[in-house]
């Protein structure tokens, strides 16, 4: 585990790649990496805060409640329930929550289905998937307004073995053991999000990938 | 209220970020931050300049009649007109306006409807937004060749709880109470006309999105 | 007239800025800047230097006969019979060419029409046009293989009104009295070839945009 | 031929650039240089690693049966059969491998046909085609879960003078006799690839390019 200080660095780390990719739009997403288990406290970006330009104070000590840990005076994103529910489920590490246009075109065009599946695609590997003809199914669930709700809800459509759950015309939680996991199943989950957008447009509405 | 010389300052960060992202091609597009309110002034990036390379002369302090306060070479640019209507009807601190691919495939697919409409999506928190099944329509008005109507058109089609009006394939205007404000809107505003584009070309038609 | 070593500067800042947007790729494309008139020289970028990683050495001196002046192991792009034959017809000060995916696209989508026509959009402007209602309409020519009769047909295509012609399933060629003024005329072009591609997407063949 | 330092500062260079344009997503992606020939050994970056943030002892010397020279923790990436097959087949200096959307596109929709055709297209000079009137065809081979038969199938499908082999929904191998070379080739056929793609959308199902 690392410490507040430790894992305070681990987000603006996470928070600057997102942002150099333009997935943190209009001070959209929100970051956070766990600093203990029982009981759990977890760094987390405070509401509103333009990622690209996060500063220390910019990064909270949160606990299971949302309360923040020490002074200061920011307050927590709305959708911290999120993480919690997910720190909550699985031993995860680290959550980050982003919004790009393709992760919100594939949560889109394959809602009623419920999932966005990738069949026969070799950056399955990339989450955890290395037996042949794997199919993984990464879950969509609808954008509940309440927060708490919407935190349920992923943690509940959310699989021990696909670490990501598409929220609809919305945006993506990932998670992973580590910053660098979590780092790694998110780039794969928008680089599939936009290979099955673009492979829809070019097959003219076949739903699946491969 | 900023001074000049902190309202040049913010101006100048306004057109880094902005022509970073490629939102000010060839010399396009201008950017605004209010000095005073009566009688109104602000800063302004001036006719012609590349918004990439601005120096501290390439920002002018106008007033109402786009007068130039203090001395040099530069005159505003002609668009300073919809700066001034928007000053003048809304309480807002900063204007911006670029020119993209995507705002103008918004404008144009959307020309005969007169807005694009963003129905169920999570960004439109970032325009203000926070009901749940929020609508919003961001107005879209001709192209006029006049630049005191364009800016008496843009004013007028303005909302007071939409800030930004997209002009038909030229580009948007977005505004808010600080420089901080208005690129959130101006970002919120881009990522749903890529959005809107490309989920129009993925249902072959469907106007609107949600 | 720039120097020579002023010339030679302005060619790497201008293959900076394109190899900064992707548009030398695989060591394509070439720049220049015109040094004098009577005779003609200029100073353009050899064949097959990588453009991002450009040293003065990779910028040679050149007179009408594609001569090197003075001393070095390089030798001029196959190319720069193009550049010769618009520096002989136009009064220009400096020539950009590059290859990019969207002018690549244009170039073949209305090679059968001969020109890419744009009508009723902002950015004209930028080309020069400020009458309203404007059209512009950007010539394509064939990519003769010869490379002489390129540059003619380059050269005779080239309207005196119109920066810019598209040479088909190759790249642009655009120019302007100074190197700023060439690299807004090619910042205006590629937009509005990426335009015109993504509207012709939407519309489903509309050949024209406007 | 370099010395392994050598090599290893240009695998190192390799990795930036081709992370600099997202092309290794989600530590994907392996590139190495040829230090010898008789016996073959070549510096290749290692199994997992981040390739945005290589460090020195991330790039391994390896001989043709993929034991590691000299001592470290780090195992090679198993697509290494890849890279031994080629640099065996070919007297080439330098391979690159990398995972983008437009190569996995272009892999997919001519799967069927066995390779992505390139007719008239200028760029295919940079994959050393001056011919007028070249006809290039990139080959694409299944993406074989065994990674020995993998490496046969791709040496076995690549032709002297095309230096790429696309893996369906996998990614491409690029080569050449020099680090600079293989990406030149590679910018080449990403370029061919992003085109191949967008022209199929405007088509509509048109099979070629060209």
């Amino acid at each position: 585990m690392p410490t507040y200080d430790e894992a305070r660095t681990r987000v603006i780390e996470l928070a600057q790649f997102a942002a150099s990719r333009g997935w943190l739009p209009a001070t959209s997403g929100n970051l956070s990496v766990r600093v203990s288990h029982t009981p759990l406290t977890f760094a987390i970006t405070r509401s509103g805060a333009d990622k690209a330009r996060l500063r220390p104070e910019d990064v909270l000590l949160l606990d299971a409640d949302m309360r923040v840990q020490g002074e200061g005076p920011y307050k927590p994103s709305a959708e911290t329930t999120v993480h919690v529910a997910l720190y909550q489920k699985f031993d995860c590490g680290s959550i980050v929550h982003v919004h790009t246009v393709y992760n919100n075109l594939a949560s889109e065009l394959y809602a009623d289905r419920g999932f966005v599946e990738i069949r026969g695609h070799e950056l399955v590997k990339a989450l955890g998937h290395w037996e042949e003809d794997a199919v993984v199914r990464i879950p969509i669930v609808p954008n509940w307004a309440d927060l708490k709700r919407l935190g349920w809800a992923v943690a509940e459509a959310a699989q021990a073995d696909v670490p990501a759950v598409l929220v609809r015309a919305h945006g993506v939680y990932a998670w992973g053991d580590t910053p660098d996991d979590a780092r790694r199943h998110l780039e794969a989950v928008e680089f599939l999000c936009e290979y099955a957008y673009k492979l829809h447009l070019a097959r003219a509405g076949s739903p699946m990938i491969g």
